[in-house]
């Protein structure tokens, strides 16, 4: 009997391409006992075929030439592993017009096109799967749209870029500056030359609207999501954090409160005692707490050539096990809630916030009266005198407060003339549900 | 147009089939919108119609008569809920042999009788799910099958039973007896008044021969768990594990090296840098290592009745979506590699060992010149007086060693004139891969 095997087009054919053809060809054996299939790679698509790759008996396979892919009847799956919008998106779309399913590793695409990819494939019956797109190796979306399928999902919080989780982690344990570190990172390949997509919070923001879309069942755009990087955070902020009890995360943070949704990035200040406070380097890790299950966490690599692929590659069985069945495209639920997005005096946080004030008598009162005139009271608060000049610094903690309050404090706060500067201001986050 | 829905039996009405009536009652505009179908609870299979309980308006379904669910052909679903092996067993497969399809919570039964439920159910065309059984709220059994399909599993530590990490994490952090915390775990209902099952560690060892089977595709049996519990565990091991960097947990262990695999449950000391050192409390967690994915955890409660009724739940949408789409019983992957146990000679280990010995001079040197002769290096000692009476203590952290040299060491030491008593011995896990 002729051992029958499914016919797959590979696009891209960098790190996680790589990874890609590595598992299949090492597991084929497991993978045909797991889908009665072989999977079979019959074509991969490349920008330079003359370039040498460290991968051997490939050569026959590369072309440049997209079509050779696309029109290709006998390819029936698309891994598509190029990366970023154009021209990813074009590909997947021709590829579902002409019934082929979609595994793809691709955030930014998914982020911003992944309803228009999502119905393209409904409408030809075909599946597009995405699970390698956030936190890598944590199979983070099939628990979230079967695990959790019969749950209500409260709270995401999750640390899923892995570049700046290694500039905080090594900034936290070495007290080093964010620019020398950041310097590190990129010589050691953790950060790119053009690092902004990363430290500024871009790309954990692609992840939390795909995160929150599947989560809560609602369509979440990615300028649903309020962004703020981690380049203005010093190494003085993170020694007063530890002083408190707090370790410094770039946490996405993704909330319903009864039908209302906020999605954010932001560095937070996570109480030490929180599971994700010890996630470190280029971890990555999703906290998710349900109404009904409670918390929980997933914790992995966020990225890497072999962990991502794996991703993919058990995204394709579940492809290869629906051919098998017949059922391709037909088990995807779209969201299916009402976007409600909470305004600013709704979205409720405890804060960190650090001032640079004259060292006067009177002046911590007078704070914390502007405080709790803004309905805003205090957990912990520490003064200490400031670079030997006459002036001190205020650290606080605040309960909980809304962000409107909280930026109509820091707007007057920076027009009063005893306060020299409002050096920095986070969420606490992770000490409650 | 008529809603359509499915209509399910339940059997047991204690704590977690409470919830899933919760949960179903709570959540049905969700599982409709996800699953196309309606999930109605039809009737529910108790000991005692009259007792009373705290869930209102379900009087009418209730019933003492199993036929009543088995018999009735509009039931196309069983939730199992009951518990222990009989008449458990026996329900499920009347149902089955009915062409119901199950959802079961049960670990013991499915520790013990996975294989024969599983292969009735393939026989017959019927779903069987049972992500409940294993580690609560925490989809893990979904992430070892459908999340690492594509991966090697190599090994998974799994904290997967809370009485006992309960017990070990307050003996821990208040330096207190086995027995008064037994005694406090039991009043406060995280223990059973017959705390066996739980405390020996078998309880533990029914889950871990459930994940064994899904991460390593061999048909493993509960009697080829090597089983301690923690009732020789004694607050100065704890101290000493501590002094040395370790927590002492209660820990499943399952490792693959080549083909040849171990199970064990057994107290372990644990890097307290290792994500399962500060799992606490009543919380599960299971860490799982690919070939390629590398480290993951999946932390989570183990057990409760609505973190327990969510897993359970999720499984039923999973069988109501295979049955909108027409391929219930097809998606199952039976265990299709041989099953080869390692001998105690390949089952490697770090060891950490307490012994009292006569304190004399020359002593430690012939307890070193022993270990080195059964090819045992130590990695770290410490020697002090014990009790004041003209005895030592000699705590050693040894480096990798066999089951089958430990073995021989300790019965050799136990017969030594210099040594009064080997008080302890724990393996050492989580340190490398």
């Amino acid at each position: 009997m002729e051992k029958q095997s499914i016919k797959l087009g590979l696009m891209g054919f960098g790190t996680v391409g790589t990874g890609v053809v590595r598992i299949i060809s090492a597991h084929q054996d497991d993978l045909q006992k797991q889908t009665g299939l072989g999977i079979e790679i019959t074509k991969i698509l490349v920008q330079d075929a003359e370039k040498s790759r460290n991968i051997a008996a490939m050569e026959n396979l590369l072309t440049t030439e997209p079509a050779e892919l696309l029109d290709d009847p006998d390819i029936e799956v698309i891994v598509e592993v190029i990366g970023g919008i154009h021209p990813a998106k074009e590909y997947i779309l021709q590829a579902l017009e002409r019934g082929k399913h979609v595994v793809t590793a691709n955030k930014d695409l998914m982020a911003l096109h992944g309803a228009e990819i999502l119905n393209k494939a409904q409408e030809k019956g075909c599946d597009v799967f995405y699970e390698a797109s956030v936190a890598g190796g944590i199979p983070i979306l099939r628990a979230l749209v079967e695990g959790f399928s019969s749950d209500r999902i409260t709270k995401m919080m999750g640390i899923v870029n892995g570049t700046t989780n290694y500039i905080l982690t090594k900034m936290s344990q070495e007290g080093a500056d964010y620019s020398d570190v950041l310097k590190e990172a990129q010589a050691l390949g953790y950060a790119e030359a053009n690092p902004t997509s990363d430290v500024e919070g871009f790309d954990a923001a692609r992840k939390m609207a795909i995160l929150a879309t599947l989560g809560f069942r609602v369509p979440m755009k990615l300028e649903d999501v309020d962004v703020k990087g981690i380049s203005a955070v010093s190494k003085q902020d993170i020694a007063y954090g530890k002083q408190l009890g707090y370790e410094i995360k770039l946490l996405g943070l993704a909330r319903r409160d009864e039908e209302a949704i906020e999605v954010s990035v932001q560095p937070t200040m996570v109480p030490k005692s929180h599971p994700l406070a010890s996630v470190n380097g280029v971890f990555n890790a999703v906290y998710v707490h349900g109404e009904a299950v409670g918390e929980t966490m997933f914790y992995g690599p966020g990225a890497g050539e072999l962990p991502t692929a794996t991703a993919v590659v058990s995204d394709l069985v579940t492809v290869v096990k629906n051919r098998k069945l017949g059922v391709n495209g037909r088990g995807m639920v779209a969201p299916y809630k009402e976007k409600v997005l909470k305004d600013d005096s709704q979205k409720l946080s405890k804060y960190f916030l650090r001032i640079v004030v004259a060292d006067k008598r009177g002046v911590l009162a007078k704070i914390t009266q502007l405080l709790a005139d803004k309905n805003i009271s205090l957990e912990q608060v520490i003064q200490q005198p400031y670079n030997n000049g006459g002036e001190a610094e205020i650290i606080m903690v605040t309960h909980q407060s809304s962000k409107s309050d909280m930026d109509g404090v820091i707007a007057y706060m920076e027009q009063m003339d005893i306060i020299s500067k409002v050096e920095s201001c986070y969420r606490v986050e992770g000490g409650d549900k």
